[in-house]
């Protein structure tokens, strides 16, 4: 059952006519910036306040470098996150949200927090699959 | 430095917490089939009700085949999912979300409809980043 403010949110979406299903629409890519192999950790581990590369890397446990280096870069030029270059000494960069970031991981961190929850049942459907026993 | 039973109690602290930052969480690759490349799309198009492979097929525009059939039988595995052969003859295959999938899929299309209604402002932002002013 959709809130209000889903059905006018999926009612504006309507009008501007963004589609993640239409093959060209550009909230796909988007979506895949958010939501692919680490920019849903990403989006979570930003989610504590402005932070170091380094320490940022720590939080996102498994990911490399590259991929973090990565995942950051498409996150700022979507407009979720900024990249900060402090003018101490020596210069310092911190990475956090921006609003719009933050309202986004707001939805992000409602999916995972849901999914924690209910970790038990899908890991109870995953031992009646794997016996092959799906009913 | 943890003593082995410090270990084994915190290891099973994490079991029970589930907590997709950390790399063995078992609720790290469930996250990843909900939104890996696909997951996210193929959960968006099984809102609508029971659906056929082919017809599912173009609701995600430009889903290959294998990673469709990959991706439904992970979702499957999880209990997010249900392949149903119908006694129809010739047998039809249909998929459908458990009552897990849908409030997941919940999840998922409020997290959708939020990006989607904000892509202008992504759109903004990725035209200030193209043009080297990101401030």
């Amino acid at each position: 059952m959709a809130t209000r403010a889903e059905q006018e949110s999926e009612e504006r979406a309507l009008d501007l006519a963004y589609d993640v299903l239409q093959k060209r629409c550009p909230s796909r890519p988007v979506l895949d910036h958010l939501t692919g192999r680490w920019g849903t950790l990403i989006m979570l581990s930003l989610r504590e306040g402005p932070v170091r590369f380094n320490e940022l890397r720590r939080r996102v446990e498994g990911i490399s470098e590259k991929m973090l280096s990565q995942g950051l870069q498409g996150l700022e030029r979507d407009g979720f996150v900024v990249r900060e270059v402090l003018s101490t000494m020596p210069p310092r960069v911190e990475y956090h949200l921006t609003e719009l970031g933050r309202d986004t991981s707001d939805q992000i961190k409602a999916l995972v927090a849901f999914l924690e929850s209910r970790m038990p049942d899908v890991e109870a459907a995953q031992a009646r699959y794997d016996a092959g026993t799906t009913a």
